[in-house]
């Protein structure tokens, strides 16, 4: 059986899930998405993306295409039909269909479209495999707060880092500060063992991997600040790690020609790694 | 007859016009477009769209989907096909379709769609009709020179315009200087009577509308500048207009409370709608 899509209430063999040319998603990115890591048939923090995704609808008020409720119950139907137990869900809601106009009408129907991927299960010791992220200027626009798929910016860094072999890139504001990966939020260990991840704000995307290290991080007595840090200050850290909810937490060995530390995942993160599958094997 | 849309080859009726959601221009706004005009069956300007067109798929490394020359049958045919004289044929190339992941494989087969819109002819008179705009803070990405789909930022500022009964909104940069509306060029004529507008670069889209209208003013010696202009000196302006393909030129003459002039279309901007009405009938 080939894989399985949902496009507005129907589930359609993945080649005929189509949206229309004229779907906002496709014409002005007027569209926002979740991406949910699933470990066991169970969704990681589904609550928290399900949330997250209702409050970029609300930013841009795109009107929510169903229930919380309802949602799982496709997310659920969509791993069935496409058998599967490790993987993500991808899920995306676009304003709608509408002749093409900048301004949009109201009470559009919102179009929503899910694909399932299999994924090979969360494996510590993978995990463990030090990265190489590469850093880039940040050029996106001023609301990376909302998970919109205005993601070129991001396409482009993030092939830019792969053609120089690495595995992700760190953006640089104007001011020399790093905001986050293209898909991953960035993080630091500096010399006194203290875990530094940018505060919230329009420039980042408010990562539900990064809520959870900070509340794990919280709730083991660990040493952790929000605040921004120099491309600059990152190069000379400890330790570094890049999060997300399907990558998990990278230990960062490498940014542009500066080892990190040892050159060695640290114990920090790997602390890190080892509480986050211990807090995914809890919702399994 | 209802209306043809062109999808990758095949004329469809435009209901079923339809691309894949793992298509990129869905899911990460990677794609690029075009509006071009059409009077009494003529292109305006068509070499010049192309040719942007064609800039802006390099920029990206996007694969032409065809050459100039096949894509002005298909332009030909669309309008044929939906027995449009005046209108406009919007058309949009993406990467193509893939498994989503944010690095772009290589050689991607790119998508490309038009549709055909019929409108009214250009009418001078109607143009006379001076319009308000609103200032708004520029918030979109740092190569606003590239026609992509990443429009979000200026379809809410427009959204936001019509809401405030306005035409159109310009955006403000970090350091108060205009750069271009949601979808037009911003221009003034200062109290010298000098033609003003913001020079190129990666902060505003190249218009073909823009580059007419300075090269109509080069040869009529009308005195010209390129350069940055505030929104204090917008609204301390003796004219003002905005500028755009398939709205021409529309007098501006009130930013938001501050009426501009006399808050009548002044002669500057008149002289120029007529030399862009006679530049257009030359085309045709």
């Amino acid at each position: 059986m080939g894989r399985i899509a949902y496009v507005n209430g129907r589930y359609v063999p993945h080649g005929m899930a189509q949206v229309h040319i004229e779907d906002r998603g496709f014409q002005f990115a007027d569209s926002v998405y979740e991406v949910i890591a699933v470990q066991g048939g169970h969704l990681i923090d589904g609550d928290e993306h399900l949330d997250r995704l209702e409050r970029s609808l609300r930013e841009l008020t795109i009107t929510s295409p169903m229930s919380h409720r309802s949602l799982k119950l496709v997310i659920r139907e969509l791993l069935r039909q496409n058998r599967i137990t490790y993987g993500s869900i991808y899920m995306q809601v676009s304003r709608g269909q509408a002749d093409r106009d900048f301004p949009f009408p109201e009470g559009l129907k919102p179009t929503l479209v899910m694909t399932a991927k299999r994924l090979k299960p969360f494996d510590y010791k993978l995990l463990y495999n030090g990265v190489k992220v590469v850093s880039i200027a940040d050029i996106r626009w001023k609301r990376c707060d909302i998970k919109t798929v205005s993601l070129l910016a991001g396409a482009m860094g993030k092939t830019f880092a792969k053609k120089q072999g690495a595995f992700e890139a760190w953006q640089i504001d104007a001011q020399g500060f790093v905001t986050e990966g293209t898909a991953s939020n960035a993080w630091i260990v500096n010399s006194d063992g203290t875990l530094i991840t940018r505060a919230l704000g329009a420039d980042i995307l408010g990562g539900i991997t990064r809520k959870a290290i900070l509340k794990l991080a919280h709730k083991e007595g660990l040493k952790y600040v929000e605040r921004a840090f120099t491309l600059e200050e990152a190069k000379a850290a400890q330790e570094a790690f890049t999060s997300s909810s399907t990558m998990f937490i990278r230990p960062v060995v490498q940014i542009d020609d500066s080892k990190i530390g040892t050159g060695e995942p640290g114990e920090f993160c790997l602390k890190v790694i080892k509480l986050y599958g211990d807090y995914m094997e809890q919702q399994t």
